[in-house]
């Protein structure tokens, strides 16, 4: 692997650290849309996980010698337009945001944190592992479907935009970040590598639909 | 100490529980609300501080038997009402809000856990110890007044309102829960006993505004 630029490593870890405040911030929020005080609970227990990455991303980035406000700072924009058009309105669509969104988002950083060295490859691998939103949104999602079929043709729809905004926004992202933008390209190998990024991030995307019975 | 009433346990355990899981709720709004994005990550580490509170405070209830939800149910539309009535509209309200509404809180649940016996009285004064908010808030309320004295009348005013609606819900509550009345009132001894627990309240949410800078 050829020396990975330094600037590319700070702004995926400033990147990341950004996504976790704001991942803290949204489940904060939808927790308050839970119908139970144990469903309230369990979300507002992922966003204090999400809370705790976030913390282990800015002492690395410190540790680089980097500011975090400003490793976090280009990519205030793109993240915060994201969750604007992406509010959820209901329990459910928040569910689905936090696995189907955070579960793209993931793969994307995973994929990319694949051409870093450790220390700084492990520890974001280890800040996106799974903090619990997988089965409990899957439970919450199948069992809510199963006694409303009608909520699944909209809830599919809106698994649809989240994937089509999330696009828009990082599309945004690499396109102003030339040194992540190269770091993607020379990882890769060439355009056909990129394709195949997409392509594994696609197929996981539809698996994950799938696995909340809902249509991709 | 005569037997404590175990319904009374439970009661203050549950109101703490659903106590801890609110401020989670306004911490993090509130964390939206900041300046910068350390007050921002700052804020959202108490309120996953005060999270972790309420993990332990449920647990407790398990083991005692308790259904959580059923036992927090009682406080939900007071803290609710509390909370809903003194939204702050700004950064500084928000961290006036946490150091003299917690604190004062913090106070009379601190007063009545006195009259449990072990391991409720210890988990419960754990749980109350300050989690970084009172430096926090002092430093910036104060350096924000050092700079615009107008604020601290308006201030002054807010942490007033916080005290009238914190009378307001707690008169509420106790007025509801008969045996949480009896503890206080067999706790204290007599109404000389109750007069002087309020006092002490009063004198130590005194302390508190003058520490901000604020006119009690």
């Amino acid at each position: 692997m050829n020396a990975v630029d330094q600037g590319a490593v700070v702004d995926l870890l400033g990147v990341l650290a950004y996504a976790e405040l704001t991942a803290f911030d949204r489940l904060a929020e939808d927790a308050r849309l839970a119908p139970t005080l144990a469903g309230h609970a369990a979300l507002a227990q992922m966003a204090a996980a999400e809370l705790g990455h976030h913390a282990r991303l800015t002492a690395r980035l410190a540790e680089l010698g980097a500011d975090p406000t400003a490793a976090m700072a280009p990519f205030v924009a793109a993240l915060d337009a994201f969750h604007d058009s992406t509010r959820p309105h209901t329990w459910l669509e928040g569910l689905v945001k936090a696995y189907v969104g955070d579960g793209l988002a993931g793969d994307f950083y995973r994929e990319i944190a694949a051409f870093l060295p450790d220390p700084d490859r492990a520890l974001i691998l280890d800040v996106l592992a799974d903090t619990g939103h997988a089965d409990f949104a899957v439970r919450e999602v199948r069992a809510a479907i199963a006694t409303n079929r009608t909520l699944s043709g909209r809830l599919a729809l809106w698994g649809r935009r989240l994937v089509g905004e999330a696009i828009t926004q990082s599309q945004a992202v690499i396109a102003e970040r030339d040194r992540l933008a190269r770091l993607i390209i020379e990882g890769t190998g060439d355009l056909a590598g990129v394709g195949r990024l997409v392509e594994r991030i696609t197929a996981a995307h539809t698996k994950r639909m799938r696995a909340l019975g809902l249509n991709p």
